[in-house]
């Protein structure tokens, strides 16, 4: 009796066609990365236990895979080793290891899946592909590597071209100076900051009540009232914020960095209408300490944030006694792509790898249609040819089914004529094209 | 006290330059594969347990990875996942899985990772890539499609460009005629084409005397002389083999399959010098059941085959009661790689990703900096902006480790004469451009 063959829960296996299109995505994501001279790195998909774990206890610890060998799970060992939940900790623990050896700005890309023991339901990945960025300074990290990363954002956005989107930015120190300009102490930024970003995914009352009972009452419709103002209006609020000025250091350097920020983005080519200052985003962890970001699709926005991150002030104080501050983001590009399907906003109905699929019309003539994939290949033109002596029908159906654009056709008479038959399967029309003529003639079709 | 950086045993962490030539080989890889027509897959890194384990004992099994979650773990079940240990046993899962949404013959690539717990030891490997592409018939796969397996090896390792190398194409319905002839039983085929495997990386004295222990001295004589005759010729072989011809099945139907392959791969456009028939290529494995692969750089013989594969019977007979017949090869991507840059046949010494680095002469022109790389980007010309207030000798000695063969500079001086002067790193020259010009003469001067 045959296993039933399956997969775990919470893995997104893709048909070829849809495997495409995600793959097209992946290559526009590092295409964009590479532009801006980030460095491809890859980490293994395990770290000893000891080194994924630093922090103890915690929501992630739970939620880690262990890995274990036969023979040391015989012998009921502890697991040495776990799958990464994330790039940024195996980010930190390879720049602590090879710091010596890298160049600092440490500009590096990543694109890994990474592992979480989610509960399975809907839109919950236990395998997932997450695409980062990062700048790492030593010591030290100007601000213009902030204005980098919208523009970045801005560019994959563009061109996969899933609709209009914008890109909020925020300043988490202009954040606290607000809170203290409030009279909020330091105790409680964490847990307002928490709440705060639930704007836009709860109700304003709803929000507004969670931070009075942190508070009181007048305090948090003041607070909510300054976050939420000139909303869409970034010129708007930076001058209101300039009008407020409270005399705290935090908000006064938030407030220069989030404006210089938003003008040297604007700098790099990003248009005024896909960035926003939005004061209401705030990025729920403690490790972000400066800019952050978040994007949403505009005709999607229950898809929540598509591309987050921000500034930290230190990436590898567990592994190094070195200053690493950073900035970054992360695409979260499986739980995206599945979205994007059940919205109908990833075409893959036409999507092939092969451009050209030779038909077997007569056996006899086996390595003219060999000599013919040959020549198309060395175009570069991507051609597979029908190995099967079947019966026509049955090639073309194949033929149409991969999604190939063109059937190559040659019989005897086509070839004592010097011709061949080209069908061009998305038109469901055929032309004839001189057999000396041949590449040159497809690769014109297949560029129109 | 910080936690030691490391990554765990048996694992390829690369630096970014090497991560740079290690990509740029998976993608020469890939497009390969593309040019052919295969379809990308991609798979979880974890199967079930019981879905991966289908053959009891074994090797393998001893090598598997298991992974369990935090709660699994506490409550001491067995583990219900297994890391993939290669890409045939999910390939087979998900050609079983998605049988009737494939398209037949269904060809595929697949370049992923897998996980062995091998001993730790120089050159092998815990986690490696494996870059496997595979054609799958239902019931039935012509003969054609083993003749394309070669021509992919050939465009691969003509581009990669690590020195003059040859494929070696055998039969193993071959191999059993030739033993059958020579009046070896069935039972005892597998034990001795085991042994015929070490031709070539055993004494021809040592393997004669192994293969005398499994039947006598003058049958194993024998058997090796006919495997070994004419050896670099192939034609020579295949008249050769023609001339003895034995009457059994297997030893016609083999040699005329080894035959036509041989023909079709040369149709196909590759080299007879790059092609050899070597009939003591066996492939251990009683998987194979025709046509074998093996591929060897010429000047280093002793990394043993760097790409192999084969013709099998039946795919996924442990998952389903569909016939499916496949063949295909493997490259082990990793074990390549790092074998590669050990003998120094690898540069990385001047990859970078950026091929521009923008210096920052003056603060005061930060945004001039911006334009020009946004404008550089928009012509696809991947550019980093240095954006810290470094002294310049210390931004120029980040540009020159970087890689990067361009920097620009620009000062008010500059600027005022509407000119930009570029530093050629790689040369160590200078040359001053029009402002207005920029874009293109830096595009010419990577282009030269």
């Amino acid at each position: 009796m045959p296993v039933q063959p399956r997969t775990p829960q919470g893995v997104l296996e893709l048909l070829p066609a849809q495997q495409i299109a995600f793959q097209r995505m992946l290559d526009t994501i590092r295409r964009n990365f590479e532009l801006f001279g980030f460095l491809p790195i890859e980490t293994p998909v395990f770290e000893l236990t000891e080194v994924l774990l630093t922090k103890t206890g915690g929501e992630t610890e739970k939620q880690v895979y262990f890995v274990q060998s036969t023979g040391s799970l015989k012998q009921g060992d502890t697991p040495e080793m776990a799958l990464r939940f994330d790039l940024t900790v195996p980010l930190a623990r390879y720049v602590a290891q090879h710091e010596h050896q890298l160049n600092f700005p440490f500009r590096r890309y990543q694109i890994q899946r990474v592992y979480r023991g989610e509960r399975a339901q809907k839109g919950r990945f236990r395998e997932f592909y997450q695409c980062d960025i990062d700048v790492i300074g030593k010591d030290s990290l100007p601000l213009g590597y902030d204005a980098e990363v919208p523009a970045v954002i801005h560019g994959i956005f563009s061109q996969l071209a899933f609709g209009p989107f914008t890109i909020y930015i925020n300043n988490r120190k202009l954040l606290r100076g607000l809170l203290e300009s409030l009279g909020l102490t330091v105790d409680k930024h964490a847990d307002v900051l928490h709440e705060v970003d639930r704007l836009g995914k709860m109700e304003r009352a709803e929000v507004e009540s969670r931070i009075a009972a942190l508070c009181d009452a007048p305090t948090a419709t003041r607070l909510i009232d300054l976050l939420t103002m000139h909303k869409g209006d970034s010129r708007g609020a930076l001058a209101a914020l300039r009008a407020f000025e409270p005399a705290n250091a935090n908000f006064k350097e938030g407030l220069v960095e989030l404006e210089q920020v938003y003008v040297h983005t604007l700098a790099l080519g990003v248009p005024p209408a896909a960035l926003q200052i939005n004061l209401s985003i705030a990025r729920g962890l403690d490790y972000y300490t400066g800019t952050v970001y978040e994007t949403f699709l505009d005709d999607h926005p229950k898809l929540g944030s598509i591309c987050s991150g921000g500034r930290y002030a230190d990436l590898a104080g567990h592994y190094t006694k070195s200053k690493l501050p950073g900035v970054g983001i992360s695409i979260g590009a499986t739980r995206l792509f599945a979205q994007l399907i059940e919205l109908n906003l990833i075409a893959t109905d036409t999507r092939s790898i092969a451009q050209v699929v030779v038909l077997n019309v007569e056996a006899a003539l086996a390595s003219e249609y060999l000599h013919i994939a040959s020549a198309l290949r060395a175009a570069g033109i991507n051609t597979e040819v029908y190995g099967a002596d079947d019966k026509l029908g049955k090639q073309m159906k194949y033929a149409d089914r991969s999604g190939a654009p063109i059937a190559v056709l040659l019989g005897s008479r086509e070839r004592d004529a010097q011709q061949v038959k080209l069908k061009l399967l998305r038109e469901n029309r055929e032309v004839d094209v001189p057999r000396a003529d041949l590449v040159a003639q497809i690769g014109q079709l297949l560029g129109a």
